[in-house]
């Protein structure tokens, strides 16, 4: 598994393009006789390992992508590729899959179910897990429920993380054009100013997480961008605010959606002026089911003990596309430590430095299968 | 006239009290043959002089109200009833216009038309111009043109100052209302905060002067009181704003109207609440008719010269029920230098120290009859 | 124990004035020969059950005031004072602490360690729990850990909820004065308009939530009320707001004040005024020890079945004066089902209609007992 | 002199290109046996013509620079340079001025004082008057007063259009940048949003106008054009206003931009934020001095009757570098008459179809030498 490992952290691909990888997944595949369909999504694989014709199914993710940054580790297996470099993992995500296809391989009594791989493309850039989706992968047979992790090198080798429930944000891309009318800026009147319409709109905004939504539930609403007018001394007939939403469920994301235009587009209206409102979904939020997550706490407490299972209080307001899945099935989704200090592997996710205990892997291989098999084990 | 114009002084009555004041004047009519008609707007008297019955009708027009305000002045003629004073000058001018009446009943030969002498009530309360109209002061023969003046504690006797257009302002009472949903504060997403819609409803009302009303046209939006809500920990479900508006002209005057019912119930609709928005007319805006106040300025510049002739380049903001009057007729309004300051005569009106010099009333009494003159003997 | 409750139901004495119930806890806890100390916070009573003189300390805490409502229930333990109801079960906490303490000195071995009994005045009132700790109940000996638990009347007789960590919110009373300059309202510009700069206060106030606290965070801040000004006409010198700021942890706690000071303090005098923040504070958070929790989980799961233990995954914004307690020491509060919809005990607490299953209050006395000799015994 | 004119308007040249132009006007003033300098400002020529040594000294201007316009007539005298036109009169304003030059020095008696000529350069463009006068056009002789008139299509020819006191407002280059802290756009409570900050400067800024100027002073503030932030999920540190500042006096504009600076900086500080705020002034108020304006009165009523002399109401809130010569010594601009609808010729200045009616040049010099002359008899 190191080998593989380190063979794709040495050739990087980046979202639509893990060709190289795709091909290695594949044949590895073939080599343990996995009966598997690639080119899911472009080059995704979907392995099916088959039990005895009945019970649950249930599948096991890997995306497969790397990032475009340079590999700034000075260690054997750096990244041969300029400017591309597996800096979030997922080249040990797709390696602890194809570890544990082989462990349910080399298995002797039959599956009680049967389990799916999904090594998925492009989760850092286009949502991957989408065209999985639209590419039938979560059909025929269905799945039942689904489990993926994640290393994070905040957390020891050796340690688990949970999150009950909420665990990735949706997002949204929000875009609020606020139509005025031009005018000499001497002679405003003559006009409808966007830019004093659009500041009742940024407050208004602004009162939907802080009275329209509950407290207890995990709302951003940021407009990163604003932009209008053409020159100082013409009334502005156009600002143009660009951001995103955050939420942590669906219900709650409508709900916010739902006041944006209503504040939005009544703000603008009261000051004379139009908001036209354009929100492109983006992702969907990670709520776990905690029955899943059960078998997951379950099954890490047994494999790492007590101790070493972390419940995270905090949602994370990061997006992940896992949540894609959780739209069409239950499932679990939770962190794999893979910090060792003492070797250094310190660095964040995304960073030119960043490295994992490949010790972990073997956790990582085994509660996967763990998780997998008490589902299909489940009356 | 002093001996009459001190008589009224310590004897002071509030608006529609006027009852010793009207008696007064009806008897000083009676005596100097004028043909009046009493009981107008409770306490009010019209006189009439007619002419030959032909030509034009012209109206001067007095107010007889005092105010509720203790006389500090030490001086022979101080009033005699506690509480009440003569504070305005509006003595001065019932006095001036009995002269006016006086001299015009002297007139050798017959009047080239009509002069109607208004002495009106409650000018400091309720409007009492509004009284006077709509008991037909103004019909009857229909009146042509109308002067009024005020005494000026600002301006040194013998000296007249004028307003072309616009000099007082137009008043109405605002009144907004608005209404959200009541919550506990705790749980303010429950509700709707109409606090913090109002917030937006006064900062969507400062735009309109600020952006939609021509910037050399002088309006004020004043929100004097707010008072919303019943408990701190209870989302509020009513905030109240009580103002006033300012206009100069009723053109202007209907616009901002406009606008304010229109913003606040736009900000108001933005933010889920909703703005009930109750304007009540208050007085009409003062606009001197350019041509009748060519008349004012030529007499004055004849009897006081021209140097004693001031045309103010601002209105005023303030409200004079006068303006009833011009939404009626065309009219001119002016100013009476009573400031002497070596005698100490200084005070403002509305103070309890104010005073007039009383040679002043002389010019107003010129100028009153030559204003009437000049109108009727214009072809 | 059901004679005890219905006898303290019958006779509800509000906040500080529970001289009766005082009373009746004495002479029962005399009648078990429980070491007692009256008079704490005025009515307050304090049990002491000491063991081999060795060990932990745990205090269990009943508060005993009633609400001014009207009893409506048409029972024969109904309210006998009128105006005056045990509405929030307090009569039932206080009995279980009863019942807790006549288990506990009927134990045939020693007590590895010490429980307190504290019977708290006035919970709905002025926070008794502040008035106990004042005189010394958590002292001497000094207490390792204490347990609360409240009848809810949403969770089904037979049934336990938890909350991890947050539990319920801190409290503070919240004043800000809005200083401008009156002026007339026609001349707003002599002034300083403190209607005006109060929007720009609200509006600041409502980007504390929305933008300055982590989302995750559950943070409210409501204006309640609002009154400012003395006439429509006149430019307001001064607006009050008043509200409440609720959070649900200490430390996000001092962070949201701080920036309600700023930022008040900021936009007022970015218009020329001046806010004066006043902050009073109100109640502590309940933050429960999760170890603590955990004890209580683990004996609730024994003694009801894990199906009859829910954990709720929302924290409650309302207050509870339990966390003076543990602003000083650990311990974990949590929820008696007494709904019993069969039998028409349906209505929430602070309702006239509101009661409790009596049977609940075996399982409380049970967890109580079960609680507090799970920390004794712990090494 | 319709020579000269139809010659400037077949040669249209831009502000600091005026060579063509100021070589005509310098070979004219020869011709007539003008003293004259040239070069001041780059292209500006200054006539002298000196009376008699003594007495006062009157300047009257033109502006000879010309619009990056395509002339859209069908006349003989049509621009013969593509993209430049004579399309806001100064072609007019150039003859008129040597018009009145010729008739000076033809006069028999001598002059009881001294004009200067001030032909002006890039008066569209950088305000050619502030480089007059830095080259000393006002200076050695000092100048008593000075006048100045521009073409108006409104008016029609025969007839003047006067302002007492203010003419044409000050204009101020207005820039705000709101400096926050970056952050990711799901994590804003770890910076602080320029964008939000600035909402509320906009707001606070709307306020000057509505609330802290004197209602009968036309102030205009404009933001024309706001731009922030760099992507729509990273919170913006950055956000720039630009906009443009209208005043008619000096005093209001210094008030004016006080506020600014003091409302724009407390909003963002109250935000956490700060505000840069750059002030460029740009235009000097025009405002007529009240006497010199009689005197242009007087002449205009006596030369083309009083029905023909206009008094506006209302000021510009447009732009004209006159004021910068106002701003160092008394003077009088004013409108004179182009308009011939028979003719059509009713197209507004600055617009590819303007044109005047040349006869209004006959008006235009004599009445420029009436004022000129006034001025230096008068003792």
């Amino acid at each position: 598994m190191i080998d593989i490992r380190r063979d794709l952290h040495q050739h990087p691909e980046l979202g639509l393009e893990e060709h190289r990888t795709s091909a290695r997944i594949q044949s590895l595949l073939a080599e343990m006789g996995v009966e598997f369909r690639a080119g899911l999504g472009g080059t995704g694989v979907l392995g099916l390992i088959r039990g005895d014709g009945r019970g649950k199914v249930v599948a096991l993710r890997a995306d497969m992508d790397a990032l475009p940054l340079e590999d700034q580790k000075e260690v054997e297996y750096k990244s041969k590729v300029p400017g591309k470099m597996h800096a979030c993992g997922h080249d040990v995500h797709t390696t602890m899959l194809l570890g544990a296809a082989r462990l349910l391989m080399e298995r002797k009594d039959p599956l009680p179910g049967t389990v799916k791989l999904l090594f998925q493309p492009a989760e850092e850039t286009v949502g991957g897990a989408k065209l999985l989706i639209e590419d039938g992968a979560l059909e025929n047979p269905p799945v039942d429920a689904i489990f993926g992790l994640h290393v994070d090198p905040a957390l020891d080798v050796g340690r688990i993380g949970l999150h009950y429930g909420q665990r990735n944000a949706s997002s949204d891309d929000l875009k609020i054009i606020v139509h005025g009318t031009s005018a000499h800026g001497a002679y405003p009147w003559e006009g409808v100013d966007a830019v004093v319409a659009t500041a009742q709109v940024i407050n208004a905004i602004q009162t939907i997480v802080s009275r329209q939504i509950d407290a207890r539930e995990a709302v951003v609403i940021t407009v990163g961008m604003i932009n209008g007018g053409t020159q100082g001394n013409i009334v502005a007939d156009r600002v143009e605010l660009v951001g995103t939403v955050r939420c942590l469920t669906q219900e709650t994301r409508r709900l916010v959606l739902g006041q944006i235009l209503k504040r939005a587009e009544g703000a603008a209206r009261g000051m004379g002026a139009r908001a036209e409102v354009i929100i492109e979904p983006s992702y969907d939020p990670v709520v776990n089911d905690d029955h899943l997550l059960g078998i997951v706490r379950s099954n890490a407490q047994e494999l790492l003990g007590e101790e070493n299972v972390v419940v995270f209080p905090k949602p994370n307001m990061g997006v992940e596309d896992f949540g894609f899945y959780l739209a069409e099935t239950r499932g679990a989704y939770y962190s794999l430590g893979v910090r060792n200090e003492e070797r250094g592997i310190v660095n964040q996710v995304h960073h030119g430095l960043f490295d994992v205990d490949e010790s972990a892997m073997a956790y990582g291989v085994a509660l996967q299968i763990l998780n997998a098999l008490a589902v299909l084990t489940q009356c």
